[in-house]
């Protein structure tokens, strides 16, 4: 067992870190969005998981309004600490178009095209 | 069958999106990293994931060097189509410190430990 490292999240010029939301059962990328360190303090404080609005420069807890919260049960740093992966059990559609997942179209030679519901 | 939509990524101020790497096969997500339009077409021309490096400003082709490429099965877009995924099967460790993935370490109350190695 070697000793905990520290945590020093790499804030970008807008004070962001990258932060992406994998459901912990499916293995599904759900979305990505951004974390500031008030984000971050909410997150861990609370165990659901809060962003930080770009467009709206607003703490943001995901779910707030729509009722899918992100329920997280664990959160893994990357080894330059400027991103951060969520491990969470969301409690519906993580995405606001009503799909499981953001990710919910594939890229083709054509377009966008609608993935299979239990794609990854 | 709806026709496909246009793929139309809105890069941010730096002409960036952002791409996260997810292993086709374990779920694992590998790493988070950043693509410009010549990244996105050298990714989708050569079948082998392309970033755009920002320290650097210019086209990097993931394991160029280290020969640990992530070969591309897959490419999802965001509802926004600010972020895109890419499922891939890497031919070794994603992260430059030799880990799977450049997530191996977890959050703590007291600061930054490893993950064990199978898990997600």
């Amino acid at each position: 067992m070697t000793d905990p490292e520290p945590f020093e999240p790499r804030f970008d010029t807008a004070g962001l870190v990258a932060a992406i939301a994998q459901d912990s059962v499916t293995g599904r990328v759900l979305m990505l969005a951004w974390m500031d360190g008030e984000a971050l303090a909410a997150t861990r404080e609370t165990g659901f998981a809060h962003f930080h609005s770009r467009s709206r420069g607003t703490l943001w807890k995901k779910g707030e309004t729509s009722g899918n919260l992100l329920k997280i049960d664990n959160i893994q740093v990357d080894c330059d600490q400027d991103a951060v992966l969520l491990l969470v059990t969301p409690t519906g559609p993580a995405c606001h178009t009503g799909a499981t997942s953001c990710f919910y179209r594939k890229l083709g030679e054509k377009g966008l095209a609608r993935v299979d519901s239990d794609e990854k």
